[in-house]
Parts: C-alpha cells; sequence; structure tokens
C-alpha cells in the first residue's frame, strides 16, 4: 500500500499552498476540508469533508486511510478573532487536534505529524526570539497554540510529533483579515474603481517578521520529514519589517495614486511592537532558508486579488 | 420565584464545602455532580448529575433552573495529573465551562458567575504573587485556568463573571493526590496498622501558600457577592509553609513513630520552589481573611481520614 499523506485544512491558507508542494510527489495525498466549505480548485489529491470536532467522523477516516503523514493545518489561526471566538478557538485548535492525534494512535499507525505552532506562544521580547525562549501566550490563540503543543508532547508512542513555530507568513490566497492580504485587496479593488483611493491603516509602527507561505510550507515538509520530534522549529526569515513600509511597497505597486488615513479605532491594543523570529535552528540543523523576496511576494499578492472575480 | 444558587463539582472538594456554607441560607440550592459519581451526602440541596461536556444537557438544567449565582467549581484540578490527562483537562475545564456559560446566556438570566481560577496561572516569582503580575501557565492545567478566565471575560452581557485566584487550598475531603491530604492519609493508615511506619517524600523544600478550603469557600462567596466582575482576587494567606514543616506538623500528630525517607523519584521537576500569594486585595476590597490556623487545619484533616472507613 502506498504511503498517505495527510493534510487537514488543505483548503485553508498554508493547507492549500502545501497541496501545490506535495500533490506531485510520490505516495497519495489526502486532502480535508471543512464541511460545507469549497475545497480548493486543487487536483491530483484525494478531497475529504471531515468536522475536526466529529471524534467519531475523525477516527473513521483516520481509520480508513491510515496516514503516515500528516500535516495538521487546520484550526482557528486569527489572532485578533480569537477574542471574539474564544469558545471556537478552543474547540476547533485543541479538540480538533486531540481527536486527530487519539484516532492516529486508536489506528495503531506509525505517523509523523507536524503541528504548526505558532510564534504567539513566546513571551514579548525587543530581539528575535529562539526556541528556548519563555513562553507566554497573551490570547486565546496563543494559548490554544500551546495547548496544541502539549496535546503533541502526550502524543502515543507510535506518533511523533513535530513543531514547527510559525512566524507571520502572507502570499496569495489568504485571508484579508490579515493585514498585507487585506491591503493587497483593498488596492486591487480601488484600481477597479469600486472604492475612493484611499485606504484607512491602524497600527504601522508594529514590526513582523514576514515569511513567504511558500517558503512556511517548504519548512513544514523538511521538519516532518528530517526534523526530530518534539523539537520546536522557528520558522521566519530573522528580518523584521514594519507594517508601514508593507504598505508603502504595496502603495509603490498600485496602478493609481492613492492616500493612507491613519484610523486610531484601527489599533488593537495587544499588538506587539515586535515579532521576530531567529531561524538558526531551522537553517542550522535541517539547511532550510527562505528563497522568496517580500518583492516577489507582494507581486504575487497583488497579481492574486486582481485576478480575483470582484 | 425564590433566586437559585448553583454549584457545579459539588462533589468535590471545594465545592462540598462550598455547599455546606450555603445550604442553610436563603432561596434554593441546585447541587451538580458528575454523572456516574456518588454525591457527597450533603442535604438541603438539590441534587441533579449533569455531564458539563454534554452542550445539550447543561442547556436544558440551566433552562429549567435560571440560577441567579453559579459557583462553577467543576473541573480538573490537579497539575501534575493534567500532564497525563491533557486533552480531558482541556475539555472539562474550557469546554465545560463554555457550555455553562453559553447556556446562561441562552437561558436570558442575569447571572454572576464565580470562576475558582488558579494561582498556576502565574510567572512564578520568588516573592508574593498580585493580581497584575505577568501571566504565563505552564502545564495543560494552568494553560486550562487561563481559557476559563478568558472565556469569563467574553461572557454575554448578562453575565457577571467574579474570578477568584485560589493558591493551594486544603482541608478535610481532598483528594489524597494532593500533598497534605495524602500524608494524612498514610498516617491514618499506619495508625491502623495497614502499612509499616514509614512515609515516602518526594521534594520537601517546596513552600506553598495554604489555605484552609472553608476560609476559601468563604472567600468564594464574598467574591461572589460582592466582587467587581472581571477583577481577579487572589485567595491566599500571604504566607508561605515549606512541605517539610506540613510534614512534621503531621508527624508530630500521629499517634504512631514514623520514619521519613526522601524518594527523589517523586520530585515533580515542574514544582516552583515557592507559590506565594499576597491577599492585599480581596482584604482591603472586601475584607476578607483567613480564620482557621494550620494546625486546626491539620487536626481536621486527620480527623477526616482516621473517620473514613479503611
Amino acid at each position: 500500500m502506498a504511503d498517505v499523506t495527510l493534510v487537514t485544512g488543505a483548503a485553508g491558507f498554508a493547507g492549500s499552498h502545501l497541496l501545490d508542494l506535495l500533490r506531485d510527489g510520490p505516495g497519495e495525498v489526502v486532502a480535508w476540508h471543512r464541511p460545507g466549505g469549497a475545497p480548493a480548485s486543487v487536483g491530483g489529491v484525494q478531497w475529504e469533508a471531515i468536522d475536526l470536532l466529529d471524534a467519531s467522523a475523525v477516527r473513521d477516516a483516520i481509520a480508513r486511510r491510515r496516514p503516515t503523514a500528516v500535516y495538521h493545518c487546520a484550526g482557528a489561526a486569527h489572532v485578533g478573532r480569537s477574542w471574539d471566538n474564544t469558545a471556537f478557538t478552543f474547540a476547533i485548535n485543541v479538540r480538533g487536534t486531540h481527536h486527530l492525534l487519539d484516532a492516529l494512535e486508536r489506528a495503531g499507525v506509525t505517523a509523523r505529524v507536524l503541528i504548526p505552532g505558532s510564534a504567539l506562544i513566546y513571551a514579548p521580547a525587543d530581539r528575535a526570539l529562539v526556541e528556548t525562549d519563555p513562553l507566554k501566550p497573551a490570547s486565546p490563540y496563543g494559548l490554544s497554540k500551546l495547548a496544541q503543543e502539549m496535546l503533541g508532547w502526550r502524543a502515543g508512542r507510535r506518533i511523533r510529533t513535530l513543531i514547527a513555530r510559525a512566524f507571520n507568513h502572507f502570499g496569495p490566497r489568504q485571508d484579508p483579515m490579515f493585514v498585507a492580504s487585506g491591503f493587497a485587496r483593498r488596492i486591487a479593488d480601488i484600481e477597479r474603481g469600486f472604492w475612493a483611493p484611499e485606504i484607512s491603516v491602524g497600527n504601522l509602527e508594529a514590526r513582523r517578521d514576514l515569511t513567504d507561505v511558500r517558503d512556511t510550507v517548504r519548512a513544514y515538509r523538511l521538519i516532518l520529514e528530517r526534523g526530530e520530534p518534539g523539537r520546536p522549529y522557528n520558522v521566519c526569515t530573522g528580518r523584521a519589517v514594519a507594517i508601514r513600509d508593507l504598505l508603502d511597497m504595496l502603495i509603490a505597486r498600485a496602478r493609481v495614486p492613492l492616500t493612507v488615513i491613519v484610523d486610531p479605532k484601527r489599533y488593537r491594543p495587544n499588538d506587539a511592537p515586535l515579532l521576530l523570529g531567529d531561524p538558526a535552528r531551522l537553517r542550522d540543523d535541517l539547511g532550510w532558508s527562505p528563497r522568496i523576496p517580500i518583492e516577489q511576494t507582494l507581486d504575487d499578492l497583488l497579481a492574486y486579488w486582481r485576478a480575483r472575480p470582484a
């Protein structure tokens, strides 16, 4: 029987890019998406609609497919939204992960499972964060991501849990709730004449370590295949970009002149001024480094929104 | 219709002591216990077997009783055990709390809800912790208790969430997994001749702020009735006792001579050397101070285990 690779959240942002990476590889790829949600149009994979909150559906699907590699990309991903969807964030990120790990254990498969953790479990710092830095999640989202790691540590004997700690990543297909994607969509809509040529912005001073999502998922594959179980790996570039500079770079790419309006109501009080990671472990242990420059990502992101039907 | 007070986890440690405090008061008291678990034999209350993980059972019971005061004492309470029962700890503490708050909101009742939070959400410190100190939960248990507080912050408009942050509390009826109760039970069993007169112990140097559970639940009632919603209150004495001194005080009360055997295997590596709280807010805002001296608690704890059928 061919090896089966499972991607949960496969219609989501990181999940869909992971499928692009995996679908031409060896073995079968099974892609789970939320029931009701439409799967991304990616061929070469077998789609299944599975509700991670339905323990018996997860158990049945795992028993049937018996995956030996699992990328668990499903979950609530937005820190700001987690304050409004607190219970759902805990449910899908924590209970959903438990159902998945438990199903793998019950099926008796030997599997490597990638947990895409988050930089938002670290205590804020004014320098690049390393994997041994103190953990101090400060939002329902951050709490749920640390809980996910803890569930991974406790998984059954046959389960090898690999932990990626992703910093901000961006690129085509990202939900416009996230800042770069939201700016890019706005610019594309302004170019089409749907809006006055104005962009309303919040905190432009915050600096973030931004990785192209395609580099991020390449790191996920490397970590799943060759990482050390239980050892977390930061996935980041080691460089921070101010949101202001990101916006300037997008505006420079716009086909019409734009005005920026600063709106204090859009400030999020919990926004840390800096979220920067040190990628040394991933680079030194597994040879990863980011390949796609920010300019390319921004071009691709704008092209994505320009190509979308309005 | 008389006011209804609900106690969840009413057959548990804090819950059962809370019933002692509430059952002679005005209004009805409804006591929830786990289905299958036997309720403590406390009269003057109406017992119901409700599974907090069963959302519709919780909804139905709340819609029927419409409590205006809720003490949410149910939940996984042991930090060490939470490393083995990680998924259950998150489920009962986080999802259970969500079901309860959601049911109250749907029922449209105006209620004050006490969340008995935990000192284990604070970052460890070498001094007394105050409520504004940094939060840094480091175990599934700690994470689940902070998640509980976060759910409380997000509860519906009619729900007033009161937050107690309990430090260690002890007394009769406590599970012997907890150190003082475990020592006391062992001594009672040795006195009956069930064991050789030896006590095996782990980390005796750790110091803890120990409150008699009856003082703790008195604080819960005060906070529920007169506390400020959303404002956390430490429930503690402000004094730390070394586990060694606690053990010495128990041994001094034993009716037979005992030998102490130090067993390094019983050390828990995550044990913080000090867990001490500052009770100033609870004292200054609400006039609470602990009444029961540690000697009394230890006498009562030993009497409890001596009276239990072996």
